[in-house]
């Protein structure tokens, strides 16, 4: 049976997280080129039979590998001084006089090279695949002139073909209102709709269509226009929704069959039923509620209920959540949302895949495509309890022991 | 000049954090041997001067070895499954009925052989040293019996015997009351008095005396006798103080010249004063804060006011904070408690050295010990504001590029 080259790899002993649960048995996991082929309890498991088999690993408990459905990992520049001024006194006014906030990013991402920003987001990435990750949403939105939104599309889509990592991208053009527009929010969204979606979608650079709906952003029509333009160019959207008030972008955004609704700390009853009949995931981000020193708690309970999946993100980036560390993230969304840590590790492995529409990753199940994490620990709790780099000890991307991984123990 | 083996190391424009602030110019570093040689503005740094010297790295930010002055690394068992349940809406009732909290840590201490001990703590401690730790102080407190305390400070005085960081350890038998004196702490603390603190010092296993002054732990009275029995013994002491109630205990401990208070969330200006009278180093502690989801924040401006060194530890524990990782701690000291990202960086260099009685650590400066860490960043702020693993690029432990790391760029 054994042929010149071993494509079929074993590990014995470990507990399986399968994206939902923990079986109830310690498993032996048979990966055969780049899917699993077969789950076997222990006490069935036959070693006979698997002569042919590599054996990677023995104990551990085994997830599917992570999945960040929300970030903004390529941009220009640092908000390390902004964050710093703020902590030592300098008000919010003097900050945004300095030329600070989001359009500071927007600035520094513009004057990068397409190099620089490849270059500086690679570091980044490194982090989250060395903390667990195999597939990452990755958004524009600090370039918002059409030539800038795609210059960041291809960072993410070369990320993606550089580094074994799957890189799922989104055109977030509606995130900022850029300067050249000010006083003329409609004229920026007519370039959105008009030129950017179109561009991005001839040039198959965009893998969905987000929207910042928000007072300090834009409106629920005009969000609802570029829905509108993304369905015309066969692209599913998503949308960053009630993150600071409720405006009722969220119903807007599942009436159009949204794949998430993400931050949603003031989404009311009314919008939980709307993602529920949608089928549309809800993408919780406990990174900028931190970094924002926010108080008000997306309603968990209401969702639970209501049988909404919820994901979790890093929502990575540089101005609320310069946070690159997934599982510091299943921390946060027990301690500050108050998840179970089950649920936490289901949003950021099958919830959080379908976030993305692609049910078929974050699952442990046969056939499903091999992207898994080994950890060195003894159940999947432990990873949302404790905050502690270094315990992944086998990282899989599509059935091959893969880079991005410094810690082997 | 060149000998045959080189013992001095160079580094060259290095911005330097020297564990005050940030050192206005780029810097050259010469290490010789163990300590700081020299430290040269790179605009007065004469490289034909510098042939005998090995060149380590150019560029990057510069800092001390960070120092995590207050943790709880060694204990056996883990407390994820409370953790799980709490978040599953398990009643703490419930829970203490299970054998849950301290005494379930105390319980899994006892049984755990001292070999378990350190390999359980060996892996989390190579996670801080991954951090960039390269002081670090251990507590007994989860044996509450002679024996048992003594046993956790010999894997403590092991672990530093075995890896490359100085570690600093405290007895903290007055930590939780034990199952065999309920209802009679005084008789407690007299087996404290009386018996583990001379046996700790006369075998050399203590470096300090901890107490927990609380009101459900000991009284300001018991603790005082702690103390006095610390000081027949020459042992220095701290005190984990004000931390849910405001009791006094801050202003008894700086009266016994305390090395720092610890916790203090509840401290009140009378309790600043008398830190800054004693001199006595005020450790934050934000990992429990945010696992324990508390709102009162230490008096910060007070203490930043009356000029009282502030430190910073993980407080690495099993229950409150089970945070292994102290650049988190310089991000949650920001953003929970408002320190600038110099005070953070300060207090896990600096002046958490003070809090050890170890004034000549957590300094870069020509003569001191050189524990040094080499991170791939433009700005010591950087370290604050983004969490991401993976940025320390050299870890220098008494002159030498060491363990501990797994990093490499
Ligand atoms: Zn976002
Ligand atoms: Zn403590």
């Amino acid at each position: 049976m054994s042929g010149n080259q071993s494509t079929k790899r074993l590990w014995r002993d470990v507990r399986v997280f399968d994206g939902h649960d923990t079986l109830p048995e310690p498993m032996a996991v048979i990966v055969e080129g780049e899917r699993i082929a077969r789950l076997v309890p222990m006490r069935k498991f036959d070693a006979s039979r698997a002569t042919d088999c590599e054996e990677m690993a023995r104990g551990g408990v085994m997830t599917p590998g992570l999945v960040d459905c929300h970030t903004h990992l390529v941009f220009g520049g640092s908000r390390a001084d902004e964050f710093e001024s703020r902590l030592e006194g300098v008000s919010y006014e003097e900050i945004a006089r300095q030329g600070g906030g989001i359009l500071s990013t927007v600035r520094a991402t513009r004057e990068a090279s397409e190099e620089a920003l490849f270059d500086a987001a690679l570091s980044r990435l490194q982090a989250l695949m060395n903390d667990g990750v195999t597939t990452v949403e990755i958004k524009s939105g600090y370039g918002l002139t059409v030539e800038d939104e795609l210059k960041m599309l291809r960072v993410a889509r070369r990320l993606g073909d550089a580094l074994p990592v799957r890189v799922v991208t989104t055109l977030l053009g509606a995130h900022a209102l850029p300067p050249e527009f000010k006083n003329d929010s409609d004229g920026y969204i007519d370039l959105v709709c008009h030129e950017m979606i179109p561009a991005a979608a001839a040039q198959g650079l965009a893998d969905a269509v987000d929207v910042f709906c928000e007072k300090i952003a834009f409106s629920v029509a005009q969000c609802e226009r570029v829905f509108e333009a993304a369905e015309a160019h066969g692209l599913p959207i998503k949308a960053h929704v009630e993150q600071l008030s409720n405006l009722g972008g969220t119903a807007m955004a599942a009436r159009h069959g949204a794949l998430s609704a993400d931050h949603i700390e003031y989404l009311d009853e009314a919008g939980v039923a709307a993602l529920h009949e949608a089928g549309s995931v809800a993408v919780l981000l406990p990174g900028a509620f931190h970094t924002l020193g926010e108080t008000k708690q997306p309603p968990i309970a209401t969702l639970r209920e209501a049988g909404v999946p919820m994901a979790l993100a890093t929502d990575a980036n540089p101005g609320s959540s310069p946070l690159f560390m997934p599982t510091l993230m299943l921390n946060l969304g027990c301690v500050l949302f108050r998840l179970t840590p089950r649920e936490a590790l289901a949003g950021m492995t099958a919830h959080g895949a379908r976030a993305l529409g692609r049910p078929e990753l974050g699952r442990i199940q046969e056939g499903a495509p091999a992207d898994l994490c080994l950890w060195n620990i003894d159940t999947a709790a432990e990873l949302a309890y404790a905050v502690q780099p270094g315990r992944l000890r086998q990282r899989i991307f599509n059935g091959r022991l893969e880079g991005g991984i410094s810690h082997e123990h």
